[in-house]
């Protein structure tokens, strides 16, 4: 029975016990940040069961959407349940099939082993770059075993975002002067996996080239040099092989030992806990810092330092008193 | 007259009125962190003249000691005083000639014009990164109208540290697989300037394309693009023409206006001074939270999240309760 409330812990204990229709509310708590995201992010931590998070990344136009697609169908049609979150950070919209590419899911919209969803900025304390983790979580904990997490372009934050997944892929298309995106916007360092989208344009040749000479400038110390794989996303050719090169990568990071004795996918996880820890203490000691200092002063201070006005050390200080409340620290 | 305190109100002034003999002593205060270095630095901060800052790094064994040792004598050729910071992260050694190939520099030791002074990791708070732009600031006050600042090799930190330069030179050398070096270290990143020494190796060419391929598919926002100097300095080849890369690229930074309507060179230093300010309090910040928290129940915390047994959120809470003194943030 569907749950109508807006009520975060009912909404979180309805998901957590199966019941899907509660979702799309219960994301919306924890897109739009504030005490009820934190409440649900609590109580959604430790009931997560351990589902694998797959993010998608490429310039605009590289085919992302329709990869995406497929990678669905083929997931589908061998009976597995996908959640999708598509991430555009400059977008004022959110909450559903809005952008425009997201209509093409639409195929997918009666089945219910299929979950889509768009998250742009809202107010979450952080931004998306923890809201996106929060939200996987709650995909994971109604017990979707894959989550897809694809962002719209190459942005930092929407590269950090695809970054932190188990396995990310990058999509690239020959012609597009994508070996340059690549390079410029750190696509290099978070592959995993590269895709080769639209193969069957001429200079095909040209950027697999070009990529296997980054590669070759780089080290892979965990032992994955990242493979390159060719598709043609809209006839639907190399989906297989993407998926295979999924599943090898995720066989590599489970079956590898890092240098603590866990495998290589619970490091990798582990990384990503402390990774988000320094994120939201960093994000709450931002917020305290303004509110203790106020927004103008502290602006104010940042001028006086860049115009050498004020030395930082002073700065600090000043800032420091506000935060603990006293002027013990001077 | 030597000034024999080693307070830091007194080396201070006495650098500030052109007493040079204080500066060993005053940079010893400013290396060893603490309470005392922040007086320095804030004593000094407001009291520089505005001299001009090199960065210069590379892989060891590239030559970066002697092309430095060389664009000393071409500078005192010329007339001008100038002063050099050596950065080891990794040495426990400091405080002047110790390293082993500063003992070439020594050519320069009975000369009052120039000032050499090796730097590692003492107690301050925020290492280096914060150590050697308050040192550069010290010699800079001290009259020098050029600081160079040389550092071993291309970890993180030496990366770091000398491109917080006004221009910032890679030296690499042929045939070392210099071109992955600089492509891993991100170097290609910090360098406004690539010098390629030893530079009669066979393959020097290979390392030019190299370098010339990977920044092609980069972009240059300010229309510098970093030039490819060749040297052989340890016969002094090619030195007059990097002291004229650095004029150019002095001159480009001075003469170009960026998007504040300051010039090129005022906004990196503001962006510096700005970086700088953060730095100065994230580490007081972090000193905090680690006093406030305990370092045990910090590191405890940490070990937590990363096991997935706490959440960030909860973590974060805890953490900033110690900070703010106080249980309101719950």
């Amino acid at each position: 029975m569907a749950v109508r409330t807006r009520d975060p812990d009912v909404l979180a204990s309805a998901v957590l016990d199966g019941d899907r229709t509660a979702l799309p509310r219960l994301l919306s708590v924890v897109e739009g940040g504030g005490e009820a995201a934190r409440a649900v992010g609590r109580r959604v931590y430790t009931q997560t069961k351990g589902g694998y998070t797959v993010g998608i990344t490429g310039p605009p136009g590289a085919g992302k959407s329709t990869l995406t697609d497929r990678l669905i169908g083929s997931l589908r049609g061998g009976g597995a349940e996908v959640a999708v979150l598509a991430v555009d950070p400059s977008s004022p919209y959110s909450g559903g099939a809005l952008l425009g590419d997201r209509v093409r899911m639409m195929d997918h919209a009666l089945d219910p082993g299929v979950f889509v969803r768009s998250m742009a900025t809202r107010g979450h304390l952080g931004g998306l770059a923890l809201a996106v983790p929060e939200a996987v979580r709650v995909l994971d904990a109604a017990g979707f075993p894959t989550v897809l997490v694809e962002t719209v372009g190459v942005g930092q934050s929407e590269v950090e975002i695809a970054g932190a997944a188990d396995t990310t892929m990058v999509v690239l298309t020959p012609g597009a002067g994508d070996g340059v995106q690549a390079s410029k916007a750190g696509l290099l360092e978070v592959a995993d996996i590269f895709v080769i989208n639209k193969a069957d344009h001429p200079q095909v040749a040209e950027l697999e080239r070009d990529l296997s000479f980054m590669m070759d400038l780089a080290t892979w110390p965990n032992g994955w040099r990242p493979p390159i794989v060719r598709t043609i996303a809209v006839k639907g050719d190399g989906v297989g092989d993407v998926l295979a090169a999924i599943e090898a990568h995720r066989a590599h990071l489970s079956g590898g030992t890092g240098p603590s004795g866990l495998s290589l996918l619970e490091e990798r996880r582990a990384a990503r806990a402390l990774s988000e820890l320094r994120r939201v203490l960093a994000a709450l000691l931002d917020r305290h810092v303004k509110d203790a200092v106020g927004e103008s002063r502290y602006q104010q201070l940042m001028d006086e330092v860049a115009a050498r006005r004020v030395d930082p050390w002073t700065a600090a200080d000043e800032i420091l008193r506000g935060v603990t409340g006293s002027g013990r620290d001077r």
